[in-house]
């Protein structure tokens, strides 16, 4: 099981694991431009018509950061393994099938806009998409951990390992509290969809040394 | 024929090929949602709608999981090679064409989800269009195996071959069951593509591990 | 200019450059299948509607086909080279641009498939697009030719450019002699696109040893 | 901070960096296709149509040309650097936002392409779009340079970056201008657009050897 010939198969599989991922990651992020609807209405009306239209941007914006966050966490968990097994490729592709359904809830979010009813169910399924992204990230560091797929390089493989279910389970928490309140109050849901892509995609020691600089 | 810088340039191509093969895997499998066509009915009516159009989402489903097993089939297959030759990158994009057009057939089968003579035609399309994917994933392996293109470092290469083709043979069979089957009666034949493309997902020893564990 | 660290950036530019056309390559053939559309019938009708949209399949085929060869020929040609310089990369735009657009003429060649006035400009601008493709191939090929971009390992620069010219004249001349008879015939025109693509894409020594065995 | 564990990671987060850009880079540009329709006339009136449409024909030679020169200058920049830190990679994730929704202006100067006042809120939006690329680009070299990311092969780092800053600066107020006068004038906004995307794609040392061997 362990033979060199074996690790060395493992870790190419490794490589196209991730330029498979990589690949639906960025053609998922790409498609959500398609679900913005080009408006057909008279040129005159077309500045307020896309004001108008705000929230569908706002739809596209967190969908992107939503994706591009998943991706970044993505990338550090796989980057820390020294190689994959047959399951964690399949475990993967359950995780890229919520990455690659995000659109539609988006063109969800997008078409019901005016419409409070619609837009609940629009948000909660998104909230339930978002949910799943993060669960199968959980599932595939607990994993990689029970199978010691974790690099030797992680000077800690614990520590790393830890590291990553630490940073996964507020968003968990937050996905799940976003969903039900989305549920009540569908704009309020979008809102905390958006602050937690920011939370995830703003790296926070950043912020606190540029804080500490402007004092 | 065989001078290193030949080998060394065959060895590029193979990259090159993973490259192009994962592109089109990836988008083909990120496009299918595409199919699935937003509802425009009232937001009162969403939410049942939504739960109406279950065989849409379960054609998706099984589209997906349906190209993530070839795919995982396909990067087996070529990462057991050693090199490959311009009859292997030709076949390959035959292959590749089966791939990119199930996005058509899976439309298809959401179009006429309320239709059971369109949905039969429908549902033999995609059973075709599986069928081709495996003979061509079929006829890579043999083609790789007689011109001697699998690697040294595959312990024993007639080995290796077998179990490809051992792997493949049992999903051929199923496929144009499951196609004849949809011929009477659709919606049969799409539960059998489902168990089908779980079958290629799950890996079958780690379930057994599993139920070994908790046994 | 060509001091060490130059030339290793300029080979890692020739990286970067293979993963993007190799990403255009993927989603332009991959994108085709969005423009065949699913017919809206009674499902009674589906199957001889279908049968009857064999000309939308066929330019289909002949698309995929066109653009899986222009692929291999810039496989073949940027594997050839040791690095690529400023020029190449623009050049490699142009190309990609009339790679990316092919799916336009794909889609109006099926949209006016029952039209022969109409099919007559598709096919042309189709033809027209090939052309262009392939002049950029030459003009890709002769540039690196005069800048000295072809490696060493190419035991004969010389020959090995000669062999991508030689490869790339006839499919010139047959573009030229399609895109004029689909001028006069479009659907003679798309038959020798057809052909031009199968023989592009069917390496001719594999299909001789073929005829050799079975005889 | 620095270990060589930390460096080696940091080295393959670049790797993945470039593979997911290249990804989005890819896909935004080939999608830009999909924003212009297939006419729906008389056979007879196809060729004048397609004529008539030189406006949305243009929008896509625009669109793709400016894609191609950021993704070239990215990919420049990129190559510099011997790592990336976290901030980077969120950095990355603001420009692939403002590639990804090119389309959508594209797709609405193609739909206002008759209608003046509609041509200029979408010239402008297009622009907006563009500069905020650039801005982008500006703001990545800038961290970089701060954070000390650029590479010792680099033989200057400090050259290096001031010349992705020379370049970039112009090309700042060159669309700051264009979309001014794209408020004013649409069309003129857009010819402005191309000679940038022109002034960026043509490597102006190439041109200026040409002229002094045709002289």
């Amino acid at each position: 099981m362990t033979d060199p010939s074996t690790k060395r198969s493992e870790r190419r599989a490794k490589n196209r694991l991730e330029a498979f991922s990589d690949g639906v990651f960025a053609i998922a992020i790409t498609l959500l431009v398609l679900e913005i609807a080009v408006p057909d209405v008279d040129g005159t009306k077309l500045l307020s018509e896309l004001l108008h239209e705000r929230q569908t941007f706002l739809a596209y914006f967190v969908a992107f950061m939503t994706i591009g966050a998943v991706w970044i966490e993505h990338s550090a968990l796989v980057d820390a393994l020294d190689h994959i097994d047959a399951t964690f490729m399949r475990l993967n592709l359950i995780l890229l099938l919520f990455v690659g359904i995000l659109p539609y809830p988006t063109g969800l979010m997008a078409e019901y806009r005016y419409d409070v009813q619609g837009e609940r169910v629009a948000v909660v399924f998104f909230g339930v998409v978002l949910l799943m992204q993060t669960v199968m990230l959980f599932v595939l560091a607990r994993h990689a951990e029970r199978e010691g797929l974790f690099g030797t390089d992680v000077v800690d493989e614990r520590l790393e390992e830890s590291r990553v279910r630490y940073q996964l389970a507020p968003s968990l928490i937050m996905y799940a509290v976003a969903t039900v309140l989305g549920l009540v109050l569908p704009y309020v849901g979008l809102i905390l969809f958006l602050l937690i892509a920011v939370y995830l995609a703003i790296p926070l020691h950043t912020v606190r040394r540029l804080l500490r600089r402007s004092a």
